[in-house]
């Protein structure tokens, strides 16, 4: 009995594994639709073309290349869906979980809810996973997110042969652009699906698009020009935490205006950083944060006292949570973290956009 | 200026480079208390001895050897803190925070809480990295978490030359014997101070064991007589997931009364498996996990019916709430799902604990 069953087992395996190599189909997800880009670029993964802007700093132009907020957009009956991508040959992360810097993972539709159906993890250069199996074949829409932190290529879904797989057409409404630092692309979040920009997307309907710039997020004037010419229905503003107190000075008030001189109405959010937790204890760090968050403070009120209109501003206290263990390092969030904060942004977030009718 | 300010700013790298590899005096923490070790084992950070205990399976004997919820208790005045330690060269686990697997992380009492305060990011096999820096020189107990998912060697803990490090006794009364899976060994955890056992442990001041068994708290009778012989004041079974619902029927009235044997009146505390995520779409996973839940609730139901004291079950409805988001992958609670889990768990067990006077 324990030899047969291990002789089932067996076949199982195999037929499991045969499965994923041969009883699949793959489409390019070149020919599907893909959520979460700011504009149409060339290279189809890269989230904007660097060299449609001058100047941008070396290391913005790579970030742009990142997949961070990008998703397929699809619908099909199969029974098992599979991913196959392609990433860079960098470094893992040792802040990351290695699926949310390289890996995907996969939402469906559940009656009017995105609701997470499993991931594909991350094995080397080119990866080909099943995300999940044993599934109803009831027509499903989907949304494939790709890697938070790395540039991607010969994205393709895998279904079950004879399933259907069709074009879906992006599920989200408006544009609300994010511009940040690594809280936006996503560092702490345990899956591309995390970011908060895409939470905030799957809870409100609203594009959210992450143009989180780890580390980067410094307001050059060449950034700034670059995050006007994109055209949306609002900006948000969650880069304090990249640079110091005065930069934030010196070039917060360029950036809001050039984004109010090609946007005249659009609503402009400008968010403080959230606290370090190791800024408790590190008093240096602590003080230079929030020296970074009444300098930005300072520069919102001078805007809105020289009478700039649409112009908003989200403080930072407990955004986090009190507890001190919403972060993963002292600085990122977690899913955690993240979960605390989209609790208190969001419905200030939602408050000002539907004033504007953004809904 | 600018030319000023970047030499200013190159001597302040320098210094605090410096700082770490030659202004600070390392400490080696075996002369300081292990905290959550669950019996005394030649090797200093391994969980048990496996030695000890006849035909453990080697994947079981290995798993001993990591360091899951083991923690350095010392105080110190230093302004800053840092750590050296040593891991294996096992390969980088494609599911986890890198920092979880082989970092550590630092907390501090902060009144009567133990608050967060700093990392150490693993870079190799042996690390040196500060924690925490610039606070003030009064004199700080701390806890230094060690990898949840390797074995450790040399742990060395850095502090300013001329401040004080002296050993603290365990800051933790009691002991509780938390024998589980990789839920319990901490695998979606973002550093190894937010593993389940580790919160519980400074969120009541009772010593939580980790006993997590990553992918192998299959209820072996060699792995129930260990569990039984080591000594505590309570015992929870989180190792629903790891086996089949017919393993849980076969083995676990043996874990219990093997138990209950060795400690007559000692509270065991069944906990069912939390829902897979997953297997909201694939419906054999789904199922699997539920008839898995049910054969444990049997068994416990059985062994009270036969009379046995001092028996617990804890079931799993929203476990980790209800907006299938608090998993890394769909089987593996992040953050946010321990902490939804925690607000569950952590009352009912309290009021178990504190009917025996375990407080």
């Amino acid at each position: 009995m324990k030899f047969l069953l291990s002789i089932l087992l067996f076949f199982t395996f195999c037929s499991l594994r045969a499965q994923k190599n041969s009883e699949l189909t793959y489409t390019n997800a070149g020919k599907l639709t893909l959520v979460g880009k700011s504009e149409d670029s060339p290279r189809r993964y890269e989230r904007i073309d660097s060299n449609k802007y001058s100047g941008l700093p070396a290391r913005v132009a790579q970030l742009l290349t990142q997949a961070a907020g990008l998703a397929v957009s699809f619908k099909t009956n199969s029974p098992v869906i599979a991913a196959r991508w392609c990433v860079s040959k960098s470094r893992a992360n040792a802040s990351m979980v290695p699926t949310a810097q390289k890996g995907v993972d996969l939402y469906i539709k559940n009656g009017n809810k995105w609701q997470f159906a499993g991931i594909g993890k991350v094995n080397g250069q080119c990866n080909d996973e099943i995300l999940i199996q044993r599934m109803n074949d009831t027509e499903k829409e989907c949304l494939l997110y790709l890697p938070l932190y790395d540039s991607v290529d010969q994205v393709e879904i895998g279904i079950a042969k004879g399933a259907s797989l069709t074009g879906s057409p992006d599920p989200f409404k408006k544009k609300v652009l994010i511009y940040g630092s690594s809280i936006v692309q996503g560092t702490g979040a345990s899956r591309p699906g995390m970011a908060y920009p895409a939470r905030l997307t799957r809870a409100t309907g609203i594009n959210f698009i992450n143009l989180g710039l780890s580390g980067s997020a410094k307001m050059e004037p060449e950034v700034a020009d670059m995050v006007a010419a994109i055209t949306a229905d609002a900006y948000i503003l969650d880069c304090v935490p990249n640079t110091n107190p005065e930069l934030i000075t010196e070039r917060t008030a360029y950036l809001i205006n050039t984004i109010r001189k090609k946007h005249p109405s659009a609503p402009i959010i400008v968010m403080q950083s959230l606290v370090r937790e190791t800024g408790y204890w590190d008093k240096t760090l602590g003080g230079q944060v929030k020296k970074q968050n009444m300098n930005v403070q300072t520069e919102v009120l001078n805007l809105l006292q020289k009478g700039m209109k649409n112009l908003y501003f989200i403080t930072s206290e407990n955004m986090i949570g009190d507890d001190h263990d919403g972060t993963i390092d002292g600085t990122h969030p977690s899913d955690l973290g993240y979960d605390r904060m989209i609790k208190q942004i969001q419905p200030q977030i939602m408050e000002i956009l539907s004033k504007h009718g953004i809904k």
